[in-house]
């Protein structure tokens, strides 16, 4: 089995890297600045790792979270003292990958050698080669899509567009969860910015659909080609005019109750959808996640401080609204995502087995790991095929991360189809057909690429 | 490992066929005529099949679903165009194992070679061996339980039995949903229906239940061993006979709220329990499933069109009322299934490991595949054992599937028992002695054959 | 890996054990009395046992449950003849381990040589080697925490630590549930007791607190390290002072509705964080059984008779009150049990990930198995590694089975880890090391022992 992956995994180890969702800052490529020092550049905006620090005992801001003043070799030290804590993590996993192959680190990382580690990086780090173009061309990534801001310029991707400064593609991504959820601090005002920005005349919900419009047309002339939803749960309704407009109304004078407030959000991402189907942007969604969960820890660090956690997803009941509106729609492409892994083989299979729409989004953030890999395409291939899932997403502020989750993902997905070669359930042709597509073909055609 | 599994499976591998839930139409067998063609035979009337192509891009029409107009061939074309989307399913397997058990047709499904094995397959129905009484004969079905409308005269069923035209035992299984749910379509006439076929004299709660169990007692004297629950929720109350009247007027009237049609419902599942302790029929539940998802395509093509989608499922209080009043009642056997792989391990097991009526469905619809089988049992044997489990149903509509999938059946539970032996945790001896009674004793136990 | 997996288990197969949370009786110890009979050692109080011979039909009367006045080698008969129903289950696996362990029976156990081994083991039970205490010493227990009602007096603790009988640690563990919930029954009275054995001079929510504060100081005392809590849901709430003495009254008149009682349970598990974080008793919260699911059961033989359910359990939004107040602090350890193996990857995980307070309960109760030890590390290390988890708890009554059970533990860990190694995610030292800390380091640090 292991010499039938290991044939599988060398037919894809050096393909290029579509990267069709992601958090990388498009300014690292605009910018193209030597990477500061090893602390800034692995650990601290790193939440998966600096979380699990902070569960042993580590104050945050010795790491420089949310731009706290730090000393980056003590921060390092830190890593070095909790590294027993990364055994079996994805994330140590990562880390060991970056230090081996893009600084030749194959001992051990312990507290003894934290310094000598940090100096081999921090040397490293002059190296042209090691500066955000370059490796961005020698990861071979094709396609790197980044997450983006609705009233966001995008004079960032303008440029990197003009001046082709990578080989690859780098997108933009239209994300408007904070312009479409009335509970989200400042709504009022920041649909005030949109309306404004859009030179809508009126303050009405359909001007406020307009602008959200416009600025997609904005995203796709910048060469998006998804829009991404972060919400809680996966819940759509479809409205009578009438009645959005006077939730609108009263969601921009702050009067929404609980109940109001998610028929609205559940309005707004049924609105979503019928963009979608008018504008082709694919419709991806990250729901089920507790943002922020402890109030200082946010209050002190800001968002992304690594105390995210996910809840459970209902999808069959939320989303049928829109699946009666839009499921059977030829050209949209709705890619569901979960950390709830319940829901894989009973609901996400089930749906994305029959509507021609819906994609099985890959295993995304604590689940996109090689034990939880296997449990995905397990939970899922029987029922729905190779066919009806996304293709791997890496979902990553870590630019260095990058070239080993992708690698991980090949790895297992190896593993998944070499067994299913010894159980006799699929035949060798086939499954290097699938592991060919599975890095390319699948991810092009559902993201429109 | 494997080693062990061969010969554990070897020991089953030509056992009869016990089919205790299934789809299959007993005019099938009593007609006994040629399949007309390759693609109704294995395609149009597979749902697992046909949502596939569906979510592919496939018009349901062209695969003459819910009796379109269609061109077999075309149809069979696009089967074989989207045969890579069966790869790793289980539809795909157990397709191939008819092309090469039924057909000798071995060689990889292409578009290339799809008119080529079209015309094999359709040579092949020609012969009288391939005829539906030849097959069931050839198969070793000892028995096969259909499912049937409560007025269903059972007529056919009767010839069959009396015209002794297969060897094999075929029962019918009385499944009366239509005629419990006041929110089902057409409730009211259907009761009407009821109690006027079974000559009551009054509109009452009372003669309702009079009605169910006079038909009951037609299915049992037509040699049914078992009744089928398909509900959305498996809620169950015991209600006051009053309060039921009075439900049932309402019920009668088109007049319940949604929260009185649920406790009517569940007070029906309750009845159907008492109904069970009284005559001994087994009561089986296959709930949560989101029936006909798509208002489009069931508008176009009716039930059972590939859109029926699972749900989680809450076991242990909406249970309960039904085993305070029956779960210790000796002869009273409940089969729980469930699509919602969580409740295996969390609350079916731990049921079946205390309640001598309920017994731990066999994975059913879309985890009954290998992997999902694995799962199963790594679910449910360590808290329960083997004993407490169903035995394998195949709860299918192609008949011609049967034979691949008891046979996957058999080979999964082989390789579970030979993990077990080869880790020491079953003695040989034990693991030739379980995989016997999982095909044969246990299911003849459980639905009471 | 099956190798490795075994050069790591000899590591760690003769060290001590350590175990911090259970449910033997401490007079077992104190009375040091000869074991009266093979199935009262055996059979009777281990309701993992007497369930699965009640699922197959056997009275629980006849095995003694609940006081009933049996036969004990009529009931030994009755194990043996059901003892197939026992393969691959944890609950065979430990007595076929006790078997050849205490008593050198390796013969497959049947209904021939019942009586054999029945007259075996009642003739070794004279051995002075095989009473409590001895035992006690040759398992190798290093720390075996009991599970005490807060007003027990503790002195047959007091008397273990002062003739120091054993050589290792017999250490209370504070449970006071029924003190806390208004639904259960005699609650007020229970609190009148609390209030006069403290001597509290008023009936207020202020003295009820105080009450139990000492009651925790007694236990402490005592040697106690934790508090263990079993409750429905984790839901947790922080009140104003008002509310909760409004509460607190009404509680005592038993005038609470099914809201405010949950309200009240969840500002007592919020105030006993509060204390736990000022005295420094570890929290241990076993949350989601459905007690008594029988009533008629309950009746005849009591609690603990086998029909204890697991139901699903939400724990991110339920803590949250908890956290926000609590979360962050230093010396508070919070551990998170659960039979709701959902919870592992989506919840508990990533919690134990980022808060510093909290960890992840190891394995309880039906999910105490070989294949689900191997889901449960596969569900977290990748999150939240191997630092974050409690080490084992085998959480028994049944004295003679903790060996085996924590053997099974090292057994599956080993396995684990052997096979992170041969996939090349663990180094060979690293693993030495979490087998070494899993069994020692990390319960002591967790239970602060």
């Amino acid at each position: 089995m292991r010499a039938i992956a290991a044939e599988l995994y060398a037919t894809v180890a050096e393909a290029p890297i579509i990267s069709p969702h992601g958090h990388v800052s498009p300014s690292l490529l605009a910018e193209d600045e030597r990477f500061p020092d090893p602390a800034t550049l692995l650990l601290t905006h790193d939440h998966y790792v600096t979380r699990l620090l902070h569960a042993g005992g580590v104050d945050l801001a010795d790491l420089g979270v949310g731009g706290s003043d730090f000393d980056p070799r003590t921060a390092w030290r830190l890593l070095a003292g909790g590294w027993h804590r990364f055994a079996g993590t994805a994330s140590g996993y990562w880390l060991e990958r970056e230090f081996e192959e893009l600084f030749g680190i194959t001992d051990e990382f312990t507290l003894d050698n934290a310094d000598a580690v940090y100096d081999r990086i921090d040397a490293a780090l002059d190296d042209p080669q090691l500066r955000p173009r370059a490796l961005f061309d020698r990861f071979r990534i094709a396609v790197l899509a980044t997450t983006d801001d609705p009233l966001d310029s995008l004079e960032v991707h303008a440029r990197l567009a003009r001046d082709r400064v990578v080989a690859g593609r780098v997108l933009p991504t239209f994300r408007p969860d904070a312009y479409l959820d009335p509970e989200s601090a400042g709504f009022a005002s920041r649909v005030e910015r949109l309306l404004g920005e859009t030179a809508q005349p009126h303050r009405d919900f359909a001007s406020y659909l307009t602008a959200l419009e416009s600025r997609r047309a904005h995203f796709i002339a910048h060469g998006a080609v998804s829009a991404d939803h972060g919400v809680v749960e996966p819940y759509t309704a479809a409205l009578e005019p009438d009645a959005a407009e006077q939730l609108f109304q009263a969601a921009l004078r702050g009067e929404l109750d609980a109940a109001d407030a998610r028929e609205f959000r559940g309005h707004m991402l049924w609105q979503m959808a019928r963009m979608s189907v008018d504008d082709g942007l694919v419709m991806t969604i990250h729901p089920g996640v507790h943002r922020n969960h402890s109030s200082s820890t946010y209050a002190r660090f800001g968002a992304d401080s690594g105390h995210d956690i996910p809840t459970g997803v209902e999808y069959v009941r939320n989303l049928r609204p829109l699946l009666e509106s839009f499921g059977l729609e030829r050209d949209f492409h709705l890619v569901l995502f979960t950390i709830d892994e319940t829901s894989f083989s009973r609901e996400i299979a089930p749906l994305a087995g029959f509507y021609p729409s819906v994609y099985i989004g890959a295993p995304w953030w604590f689940i996109d790991a090689p034990d939880a890999i296997q449990r995905f395409r397990s939970a899922t291939v029987e029922t729905a095929g190779f066919y009806r899932s996304s293709g791997f997403i890496d979902d990553t502020r870590a630019f260095l991360s990058i070239p080993a989750r992708h690698d991980m993902s090949r790895r297992s997905d190896a593993a998944f189809l070499a067994r299913l070669v010894v159980e006799g359930r699929i035949r060798p042709p086939r499954a290097h057909r699938i592991i060919a597509d599975l890095v390319d073909a699948i991810p092009r055609e559902v993201f429109k690429l």
